[in-house]
């Protein structure tokens, strides 16, 4: 058995133990293009659009939009193309419970962002069943377990970071030298240089702004043909997905000179990523420390406009959060891997932020990634 | 007065005076990361996350996240950042209700995908409210009234059609000529073109299969750093964002010799094109037309897995859908701009897909793009 496929169905087992212990017979998962759950990635493999269905007997059917790609990627004990169910959920549900003999009464669990309307309609169809859709359940105990990396998603991660890293020194060799002129340019050469390294792409678009951009706490547009490098400010913001996890790195690069007020910008953020990675350690409250920076920033009358940082994996943004205004009731815990990214932004001034990623382990934080404030 | 302004105000108004009709006392639109909703910027301008209340009184309250960018790029009578409402929806909600004097007992309606279990909050939170979701309500009638294109959104696709043909040319000459060589080198110059025309960047990750892979209806990864073109169907698919609105095309690049039931699939997947596009005027249903072209294709024994084609615009996917399986109850009319993008999928034989994108004038059909199948 492949080392991927032992780690499936390890996080498929433990599902299955949730699911007995919560008298949960049967639950639903939806990857589509409104809708996306990297949990069907997490469980079965599958990289795209696809229902999946879990019983409580330790059954897995997996109904993709693409079987051909479902064949070569997904691990299922049932494949059923999701065009043989007309593309439709409830028709999806009603094959999963007939193919799962799910007797009447039976409790089934739907996707935790099942919209209003939605819920109605599967209420209305499948009335002799206990069809549940809550907070606190097995969607999103699975969203705290993918926050916990196994050691399958850690040598994963260990190559992304290794790519990251690499690529960051690379954009700082030519953009010192000129090579990289445009917002355009630097973006491109990071989507090349990932590629070329078996990377599946950028996790989200990547962020390149200049000086006359970079108040944006996300650049709109993304990135330009304008010059990237000029007088103050210029920020980058990008990250490397492998085998369908992403890093994420901020690197702010500064051509001098500055005004002082943009020093002491430079200061306070270098400072707050130092404070922010001090304050890590297993057990530690994520909304403190958030808060703790926010209360740092405050004491030089600024304010970042955005939470500290974030977990990271198959989605760009997933658990743990750090935000100063929302308690998640979680904890750090070894195996998390998270960003730190303190920014300040300002019209005239410009933005600066520092973000990088933290692995917490049995031992403390590591600092996986290398990104950092360049001064050219 | 702007002309995009004057745009914003009629598309508020057209809200304003549903609202109206339907004693609708405020409506709530939200752009969030998980929750994605281009109504708030066909209504305002704004690019990015916000929240957007409309009130029966024909006032606009936006909370934008980045409120530096809202001063730029929106059009709303209040201007409030969100995090002075902690980002919360319902807290902006309660707002958008004391800013607007919204009487107790007024009919609120909330996004349409609001899901479960946020819906049940707000109507905990708004007890003394008539708090609705519902289909057919305001935000399906935004999805409605966004397909038919006004003068300006015409405006702006003329030229992201005009610089996505200009990239079909560029492309094949340079694919011709062997200077792209590898899937990525082709799915870099794209957008490496793209935002040298100003386009915001591509529409959807382009998807760029050599013949091994082309057999994915979307590849998986979107682009490698393999040779793009080998003997047999390589598919290259992708839409140029201007102003925010994108255009979906789909290329075949052929080298022979094909083997007959290759050749057989191309003059199917060619023929489908023409079929349906004979088939489009005023009135008609998109769902027959797509059943139109799911049984020529079954007269040779061929099943097509996906959709036949679908609206364009602020979404890279938008009403109205042209497909089989569902009645959507829209006929095409003048101003509709949608895809039609017949394909057949083999793991052996490769995949062949036609996309072009259409607009429905007074006068019949217009074909906009110049897709193509490519013989090199």
């Amino acid at each position: 058995m492949s080392n991927q496929k032992k780690y499936l169905e390890e996080r498929r087992n433990r599902l299955y133990d949730l699911m007995a212990r919560e008298n949960i017979a049967l639950v639903m998962f939806e990857d589509a293009e409104w809708r996306r759950d990297p949990a069907i990635r997490w469980l079965t493999g599958q990289p795209g659009d696809a229902a999946l269905f879990l019983s409580v007997d330790r059954k897995s059917l997996l109904a993709p939009w693409d079987i051909n790609l479902a064949k070569i990627y997904a691990q299922a004990d049932y494949l059923v193309p999701y065009q043989d169910l007309d593309r439709r959920p409830l028709k999806a549900l009603r094959a999963a419970i007939e193919l799962h003999k799910i007797p009447p009464g039976s409790r089934i669990e739907l996707p935790l962002n099942t919209s209003y309307t939605m819920f109605l309609k599967y209420v209305e169809e499948f009335a002799d069943y206990d069809v549940i859709c809550k907070t606190g359940g097995i969607h999103e105990a699975v969203g705290e377990l993918r926050a916990v990396k196994d050691e399958e998603e850690l040598r994963i991660y260990r190559k992304a970071v290794e790519i990251t890293n690499e690529i960051i020194d690379l954009l700082e060799v030519n953009i010192r030298d000129g090579t990289l002129k445009t917002e355009a340019d630097t973006a491109l050469f990071i989507e090349a240089e990932g590629r070329r390294r078996d990377c599946e792409g950028v996790g989200f678009e990547t962020l390149a702004a200049n000086p006359s951009r970079s108040f944006g706490i996300h650049a709109f547009p993304t990135y330009t043909g304008l010059p990237f490098i000029g007088k103050g400010f210029s920020i980058l913001d990008f990250g490397m997905k492998y085998s369908g996890y992403t890093t994420d790195v901020t690197l702010t690069f500064v051509r001098e000179p500055l005004v002082k007020a943009q020093e002491r910008t430079l200061n306070l953020v270098e400072q707050a990523a130092a404070l922010a990675f001090s304050l890590v350690e297993e057990g530690a409250d994520p909304r403190a420390i958030a808060q703790a920076v926010d209360a740092f920033f405050e004491e030089s009358k600024q304010v970042m406009p955005h939470g500290l940082g974030h977990g990271i994996g198959l989605e760009a943004h997933e658990v743990p959060f750090l935000r100063s205004r929302s308690d998640s009731g979680i904890t750090l815990q070894p195996g998390m891997i998270f960003t730190i990214e303190p920014g300040l932004y300002n019209p005239v001034l410009g933005g600066c932020r520092l973000e990088n990623d933290i692995l917490l382990t049995a031992n403390g934080p590591e600092l996986l990634t290398k990104s950092r404030i360049i001064r050219l």
